[in-house]
């Protein structure tokens, strides 16, 4: 059932070999002219460049075609630079000559509403029938800065040049240009890909382009919505696996933000916690903000983290360094503790009054003798159980700091422990210039540096424990599943299910009299059963009064069944009722736990864990995973709850039955993927989790599948 | 018992008449010449300034004494450019000559070790012999902006200049020197002190005086301790009552913090959630960040926020106002409803494309025309429900962003509303120096705003509910509570207590024999009773096996009391027992409250609220509020966990008794208050609270006082 992902290779996109202007132009500010310009004098490009206006036979003196049909031989890429009413007729001419990918500026299409994006399905028709992929429209061109090449008609493209390691992929425009313009930090970007309304090529295209493109290292996103889940994980996943992260900053966390984003665009914005869950499990890493993503790419530009990063600090203010110490701790960073070489070389290097263990306060005295600077931070960097060196700066001082960041620098070029400057005044100042230049790109304030670490060593546990076989259920393209179109099995089958694949379930027995109720109860030879109404009518039983608790004798369960039948009978037909469940009542203690397994329209299926009651409900303390779970990723799933604390064992009581959970979770897991293009939704609430050594067992199940796959084998 | 809290005038320190310069030099960089010349060359000081050398009879062109006692009157201010060694000769002298205020530079005292705080011990002698009040030592001297006086020998005196009404106090100089660099973001401070040692003049005076000061609107402080926690909250009531916020920044709110700033300064780091509490109650604005400082502080120097404040966006990138909008509904503040008539202007004003509701985007194309920009950015700052106008602006556009930056700083000239520009790129440009400029002081990023508006918004809220006569138990100075000298009464006499200020408890009999035991069952007439021992020994009763629950015969009763007796008699002497209560068990439902009153050394009497069980213990759902409790903060407590939702009515269930719990947080407050130097700690774990209009009960108790206070009556 499921298709094939397949990828364009975008090579001859963003290096085209040939490339035709349609709409090239010599009116001074006119799209075709500041287009011409920035290809021309302000790239490097070798290849082949064809013009055509029609209206023209000479353009800056490079001679011009009529129509794209007088080229010579096909293009790699054809920019249009054209009014929105010729945008079709020139993409087809373009189209039917052979050409490989056009990019298309012009605006005024699916952003203007229904008739644009008639146009636009239009131009999906004619990439459909040529092979020819489109890059746009209502797009700012692509910049290749590595490159050189300038395939954008904005007079930025002369200004934002410094090459770099980061690749940005951004749907809107507005958001990538604010990340290029951190090339003033000193972020050093190779490639921006920004293909506005993406009838065509999308995020995931240039994100499996970056991943395969040997000068970038970093990948950068901005998503307003993911608009097909299956191709965007296939990319993310391979990035994973050519070890480039993925910094995503994903508009629509709220309500106002979803709303916003949804009048500026057609994408979907989707759920912001199976979002932020997808996104941690794909490796993918997830920033609130610009500001927050330029400092945790060009952290993840700088070198890779292992997940086990311990910081130094180090600086010439005391007040500033433990007000540091607070942002690292709260972050619940990690300080190093100093080998006692580090310590000695601190100590004989420095006066008395300094502090020589971490965090390191050198004095504003030390700091205006630059060897004794080069001496002591040397050392910090050298200390073999410090991974990354923070040095707060909290003013400009002139030379002091001038003398602080050339240090800084020189020491850099001499350790590879990252030393990481966070410039906290709003004054600029040559000490800040000398960093950005020295590519030791600062941070700009103490929590924007303890998010940044965060982030960077977040990301190298995630590699740690990197499955390299694992792929979500989800990222396999599906048909998008109708909502409208499914059934939910009864209690009682959807138990019989769970028990055929391995998972406990109370041994019921349903009973369709008074008679059998009575016989049930002595057959079950429980002290106590709950008697339960069996319908697929009926969704929440207790409400319609179809739940009965703690009966003790045969005389009282059969007057439950009764009882049942007319509490019910006040809410249903009699013929909803397929009968009633007997079931014996499980013996305390348990601990009732909650697991969710749902099929997310972007995502595919995800499992939701928690334990029951108020930590669900008031805490949202819930843990998600997208399907397959593994026993390491279930176990991490139930271990990264608060509520964790209650199955281990908590204030002196005994464990729960973990590893019994564990291993149901896995088998749900299995179950689902075993029948994915079937099940819309499993619900198991409560699972009562035993102690250790006695399991756990499924007390209540909610099994929904796709209309008419009733009658297929499990 | 408490002592009137007094705070000195300081008009003669901060604005002096006559200043006596002591250590005066011509040595090029020394501080004596630093310090000189900042007085003369860059100060506008009108009033008496003399010299002190012994060495030199003229020091550029002005007369040297060789002594202080050669003086002709006693001056202001006395500023000691002198070695650690000439200090406490230099004090004594400048004391007995009448000197109001002694400003010390000098460093090598307390932060040194044992030496230099015997040294400062001296000089405390010296105020309380003399009266002169001392600033430092070990500080970076006192900036008076607004006044144009600089009694520093610090170079940047002459560049950070930009007056305000921005006070700031600080201990250590090096984050409150980052604090005046916003000058170069727009923010004018006014005034500036840095009392380094603090040995005698300390934050607290500062804030106190700001608080008076005509040229001082916002007070800003960085703390790394709270040495006199009665001290610092009279002067920040006294700042609240002036309608002055204070915005403080404290340093240690993590292990490594605390550790840090203790090795830094001798202060007391404290409670860092007892703190945010003491803070959020005396309207104290608490920040993070040295960047989220200046930012919530120009805020409040722009307005007197109500704390209804609802939010416009506007800007020219879709994806930005998108983003911002997300930050808006994150952080839950309100975005306004445009009136119609805003709507309409919009509409009139602004093409097709863009969006004229708010979030407002008037797309790149309006913005070149400027008279469009004016007329949609003031129908937007006029809108009648609107309060704040955010203008996110994600980059430099040369041009286009300075017709933007002096459109709106052009429209703010005539609405009230603040506009709030986010500069969120990393380039710098003409527009940011426009709004700069303007007055508009732009932040840096939308998390930024969205934490600045927060503040800002929160402080309105916290105003409007101020209750203009009530101040902290603590705040009146107090003698230091001895930790080690005190005793906890029996269960049993601390609910004697709580019964006897109206608490409810359970009706308990307190029995000293198997016989009295069943006759104490029978007595109490229960369907259940919990038998407890008895003992001021024993702190946890049920570790020692010195409970039983659920007794529900006379035999049970009878074999209960035998079994507590052998349960103790494994931990403690037979004398140690004072016999055993016994107590009706409460009927189901109810839920169980927590409540905690104990003394902070800082800031007195705290108590501390909760749900039992989980939530407090897995998820710190708890409130804080100093003591004494109102009925408006008694309920307001109770509402703001998130509980309180289960005490509401969770899920259909009847709501509990809310305001029976309210009025015993309020009698307990009123004890506590009644009792205040006498009761250290009152804890009643489970408080149970029952259905509407049945009451609370107390169903156990601990009670800590003053050794020595036994008998004294309640």
């Amino acid at each position: 059932m499921s298709a094939l992902i397949v990828f364009p290779d975008l090579t001859r996109l963003v290096r085209p070999q040939s490339i035709v202007l349609v709409g090239a132009s010599d009116k001074a500010d006119s799209i075709g002219f500041r287009t011409l310009e920035n290809m021309t004098t302000h790239s490097r490009f070798q290849g082949r460049l064809d013009l055509v206006n029609p209206g023209r036979k000479e353009i800056a003196g490079r001679a011009c075609l009529p129509s794209v049909r007088d080229l010579a031989s096909a293009p790699d890429v054809a920019i249009l630079a054209v009014r929105a009413d010729r945008v079709l007729e020139s993409l087809r001419e373009c189209g039917d000559a052979g050409t490989r990918f056009a990019i298309v500026f012009t605006s005024g299409f699916g952003e203007t509403g229904a008739d644009g994006r008639a146009v636009e399905a239009e131009m999906r028709a004619i990439v459909a029938r040529t092979g020819m992929r489109i890059y746009g429209p209502n797009c700012p061109g692509l910049n290749n800065i590595n490159g050189g090449l300038g395939m954008s008609f904005s007079p930025a493209w002369r200004i934002d040049r410094l090459p770099g390691p980061i690749g940005v992929a951004t749907q809107g425009g507005g958001l990538g240009r604010s990340f290029m313009q951190a090339m003033d930090r000193g972020v050093g970007t190779g490639l921006w890909c920004s293909g506005g309304n993406e009838v065509d090529l999308e995020v995931s295209d240039y994100i499996h382009y970056m991943a395969d493109a040997p000068d970038i290292e970093v990948i950068v996103t901005v998503l307003e919505g993911v608009r097909d889940g299956p191709r965007f994980m296939a990319a993310a996943l391979h990035a994973a696996r050519r070890g480039k992260p993925i910094v995503a900053l994903k508009v629509g966390k709220s309500d106002y933000g979803v709303k916003a984003a949804q009048s500026h665009t057609a994408a979907i914005a989707g759920s912001a916690e199976i979002n932020a869950a997808a996104f941690r499990e794909l490796g993918i890493v997830e920033v609130d903000d610009i500001d927050e993503m330029i400092d945790a790419a060009s952290m993840l530009a700088r070198g890779k983290p292992t997940g086990r990063e311990k910081i130094a600090l180090y600086s010439f203010s005391g007040g500033t360094l433990a007000l540091a110490a607070d942002h690292v701790g709260v972050a619940r960073l990690e300080l190093s503790r100093f080998a006692p070489q580090t310590l000695a070389a601190l100590g004989n290097a420095l006066p008395s009054y300094a502090a020589f263990d971490n965090p390191v306060d050198v004095t504003a005295e030390v700091l205006v003798d630059s060897a004794l600077t080069d001496v002591t931070l040397k050392a910090t960097a050298e200390d073999p159980h410090t991974d990354l060196v923070v040095v707060p700066i909290p003013v400009e001082y002139g030379r002091t700091t001038e003398l602080l960041a050339s240090s800084m620098v020189k020491v850099q070029q001499t350790v590879a422990t990252p030393i990481v400057p966070v410039w906290m005044s709003d004054r600029s100042g040559a000490g800040q210039r000398i960093l950005i230049d020295g590519g030791l790109m600062p941070m700009r304030s103490l929590r924007g540096m303890a998010r940044a670490l965060t982030r960077y060593i977040g990301y190298g546990r995630w590699r740690a424990g990197l499955q390299p076989d694992w792929r979500p259920l989800g990222s396999a393209a599906h048909p998008q599943a109708d909502a409208t179109a499914t059934v939910s099995l009864t209690e009682a089958a959807a138990k019989a299910v769970l028990k055929q694949c391995g998972v406990t379930v109370p041994a019921g027995i349903v009973v369709a009299s008074v008679h059998e109720a009575g016989r049930a109860f002595e057959a079950l030879d429980a002290p106590q059963v709950a008697m339960k109404v069996v319908s697929a009518a009926i969704t929440h039983k207790t409400d319609v009064g179809g739940v009965r608790l703690g009966i003790a004798s045969v005389a009282e369960a059969r007057a439950a069944f009764e009882g049942i039948h007319a509490s019910v009978a006040a809410h249903h037909e009699p013929s909803a009722i397929d009968g009633i469940l007997v079931e014996p009542m499980l013996a305390k203690p348990f601990v009732e736990a909650v697991v969710g397994i749902h099929r997310d329209p972007v995502f595919g299926h995800v499992c939701t864990f928690g334990l029951g009651g108020v930590s669900i409900e008031l805490f949202k303390d819930v843990s998600r995973r997208l399907l397959p779970l593994t026993p390491q990723s279930a176990r991490a799933m139930v271990m990264e709850t608060r509520c964790y604390q209650l199955l281990a064992g908590h204030r002196g009581q005994g464990a729960f039955d973990v590893d019994a959970l564990v291993d149901v979770l896995v088998k749900l897991s299995d179950l689902v993927a075993r029948h994915a293009d079937r099940i819309e939704e499993l619900e198991i609430n409560p699972l009562a989790v035993r102690p250790q050594g006695k399991g756990v067992s499924a007390l209540d199940a909610v099994l929904s599948i796709q209309q008419g796959t009733e009658n297929l084998p499990w």
